[in-house]
């Protein structure tokens, strides 16, 4: 039967899902589309994402491919996804690419975003996608300690690799920015190690705190100092993971 | 026994609650600060809110008087009543007012945004706070159309009065705009009507896609066309309710 690939960018909100990756008796993103994609084409398929969230992690732009016998337009696949899909996750745009694209080995890189609220008091309509954080933050010092994470550069110091992998990464983009009541901590690399991100934002905190100095900062990532604590998944969303096409997937 | 009256602005998130009025057997916004109240004082105490939300809607800053013996700082009281409260209501704020001061008739304005994302995919991350709408929206249309609401004028067109009151109201503001693929729709009055800014959304919409020109919107206001039908809630918040006060609330 001849198949053809897909590329699906997924929107979730990670609230009520254990994660993205398949785990048997838990909601899974991954789960909850092979069953809509098996539901709909009656095939069985194995969905392939870029990487894998955590428990209770966001994404605005998620990649996902898989091989389908499907032979209507995409459009049609695309609504009907969105049809039986959760309302906790939607399928963005769906596209086709060639049968050697994956949708993790294709990606140049992905972006995240970690969003703290900082104000004195919760705020109930905030919580479920941002931390907050009550005591000032010195984001000028975050932003300044977040610079000495750009480049090519072992990441050990702020996570493990998935199978006994090198730790080395390239930082793209890393910057802490204040909008408002909102501390913003966008971060993009060609990958990621497992709660990376979690616990870079954790030791910026420290910075941001006054509890580190930038110099400091630098020396955990030099593993002469240890990291501070991951922080809680509600404020993490992977914003987009970005891929090399002829078409663009968005 | 000596009592001072207070003036809370609470934040709430307003999905799981049917509404702010307390109501047997119902959880409301009213009666779980009642409850956090009287845990705290062992005092019976009735609140008095700016007015009411319906079931679903959102506030960031309902305003709510209540009198109490409490002897301690007002800084104790509002620590408590956030530790106390449930995760979807806060006190942003806790003040002393005058014994005559009321939160329904000492307010000045309600201030309301309807937040509507206008997009061809649903939005998982957006849906809790905003209304999704596929189709295009011509918001200099509706903006245009928002602006004959200004002024004191009699709205019956867009919803029930009270209890036989007048349906005369103060609109002070009025705007539609677009923020990226959001279209925020802000309206403030001395007052509204039960259902009035999701009426007047609902007509708004109408506008946008093209179904009711500007006049034939003036002409719904002036009752010789009926209004559109009323939005969801969730795309509701009550941004503000102003008072004027030597001290400000916030």
């Amino acid at each position: 039967m001849k198949t053809r690939r897909l590329l699906a960018i997924l929107e979730y909100d990670g609230t009520d899902f254990e994660g993205f990756q398949i785990q048997k008796r838990r909601r899974t993103v991954q789960g909850e589309l092979e069953r809509a994609l098996h539901a709909i084409t009656g095939e069985k398929i194995r969905v392939i994402g870029a990487g894998r969230t955590d428990s209770g992690v966001h994404a605005a732009g998620m990649g996902a491919h898989f091989d389908t016998a499907w032979k209507r337009t995409l459009q049609v696949l695309h609504k009907a996804l969105n049809a039986v899909l959760p309302t906790d996750i939607a399928v963005q745009s769906l596209i086709e690419v060639p049968p050697d694209f994956s949708a993790r080995y294709s990606a140049k890189s992905r972006a995240y975003r970690y969003t703290i609220l900082n104000q004195t008091t919760r705020s109930p309509l905030a919580k479920r996608y941002a931390l907050c954080i009550s005591e000032p933050l010195d984001t000028d010092a975050m932003d300044a300690a977040a610079q000495s994470l750009i480049g090519q550069r072992d990441f050990g110091a702020f996570g493990s690799p998935p199978r006994g992998d090198n730790t080395v990464r390239e930082m793209y983009r890393a910057q802490v920015r204040r909008d408002g009541e909102r501390v913003l901590i966008d971060l993009e690399a060609n990958a990621f190690l497992y709660r990376m991100v979690r616990r870079i934002v954790g030791t910026l905190l420290l910075v941001g705190k006054g509890a580190l100095s930038v110099g400091e900062f630098h020396a955990v990532l030099e593993k002469q100092r240890r990291a501070g604590e991951s922080v809680p998944p509600q404020g993490l969303c992977l914003v987009a993971v970005k891929y090399e096409l002829a078409t663009e997937p968005h």
